[in-house]
């Protein structure tokens, strides 16, 4: 079975430009490299009717995994822990072992920050989850991630700080990914191209991909100045995918030698 | 009336995680100046049914505008001209006035490249729009930006290559959004906040947001070493606009002193 996954940023410092979504191209490259599919890629605002439609409309589709990033925090504008139980028709709440993993971690800062941290409305709202889900350990921030199941998808929440995102995916998020995906190699190369403009090379890039079926070639103008075709092939064999993408770009090759273009690798 | 926009990124090089999106944050940071209103980013791979799918769902929740990257090449997979008209149900046809921006781009390149360039079929397909539409003229490439009016909405298709993408935007897109946006004010400031922690300033974010409806103030932690106060308003006085956000900085600062954390602007 196909590996799908969506991914769901959450966030209006994202929706106003004023940080760019290193988040999500971090999780795409992720999965992709191990041979996993991003199907999507969505950016709503902090609110608990735009978290939560989208929700909806991404379990409608039956992706593998669900990733959320942002809104797990203590603000009010972190919603997306309420935002799932709304799209799931669950309640909210408090969750012993997040509530444990919150303290643990107020504990933490209390030995630098001498004075007394208290569990206020605030902080418990991190350890409140939708009835059913698990907290995954974040090594590095107070906020849990959380992981819910429901029917064939899974849905994980993770927060908007990229070092915590990062931290939680690799040691919880990872391997249940992996696990999923199974044993696929991933082969991708790129060639620079010259001489040849993207329009002059778009019907070679259809008839290599003719005789290729089992491999993915695109190509992206580079200023004008040069081409770059990027090809991926995806398989259960090593061999087997490093010879799908070697094959397809002899074949191109050829091709765009014909047409008076040069090829440099990279 | 508030003006709306939801932006389409297009292409697997998104999905992958080979390119980041900046494109999206460039757009969003753009109209987010002027007072409009990203509502939500979307990024598809290049598939019609991936397009036509979501141009469908973005259209029921009636934007003003909805801008599209990427997909307007002569490669196989620019697929967005496609997907638009099977969104519309709507056909293609060849468009004559962007058939003469395709022919005078080339005409331009010929002058250069030396050898004959002909109208092949991959060039063809950068003029064949759905119908209604209008091409927009491609400064800096080949492949027009298109314009096509929905009901109440309006769909904006912008090239993926950055530079063109810039290029239609500020000499096509942005006079018809600002027109749509009218003369609003756009104020930001930012503060930095140490000696406090995001839980802890959370209530005080609440109360000072409370006291001060028109403003939005957004908290990010970094790093652990400091918090990001972000601060901003919008209306249609600019002395408004910056009083706003002046007396809720002056709220929260009070609050904050009060709590033992110090601030510094910058």
């Amino acid at each position: 079975m196909t590996c799908i996954i969506e991914i769901i940023s959450i966030g209006n410092e994202l929706l106003i430009g004023q940080i760019i979504n290193t988040n999500a191209q971090w999780i795409a490259k992720y999965i992709s490299s191990l041979g996993g599919i991003v199907r999507r890629i969505n950016t709503v605002r902090d609110s608990v009717d735009e978290i939560s439609s989208i929700l909806r409309d991404t379990l409608k589709r039956n992706p593998t995994f669900i990733i959320t990033t942002g809104g797990l925090g203590p603000t009010f504008d972190d919603k997306t822990l309420k935002a799932i139980a709304v799209a799931l028709n669950s309640l909210l709440e408090l969750n012993e072992e997040a509530l444990a993993m919150v303290k643990a971690r107020y504990c933490n800062y209390k030995k630098n920050i001498t004075k007394i941290i208290e569990l206020t409305p605030a902080r418990l709202k991190m350890a409140t989850l939708p009835r059913g889900a698990t907290p995954l350990h974040n090594p590095k921030g107070t906020a849990p991630g959380v992981i819910i199941h429901i029917d064939s998808s899974t849905i994980i929440a993770l927060p908007g700080v990229p070092e915590e995102m990062k931290a939680i995916f690799e040691e919880s998020v990872l391997p249940m990914i992996s696990d999923s995906i199974g044993n696929l190699f991933v082969h991708g190369r790129y060639l620079k191209v010259t001489g040849i403009v993207e329009s002059e090379i778009a019907p070679l890039i259809d008839a290599t991909m003719h005789d290729n079926p089992d491999v993915y070639i695109k190509s992206h103008p580079k200023l004008r100045s040069h081409l770059e075709l990027h090809f991926t092939a995806t398989s259960k064999s090593k061999k087997e995918t490093e010879n799908t993408v070697e094959k397809s770009i002899k074949n191109i090759s050829q091709l765009i030698y014909e047409h008076g273009g040069t090829i440099e690798e990279f």
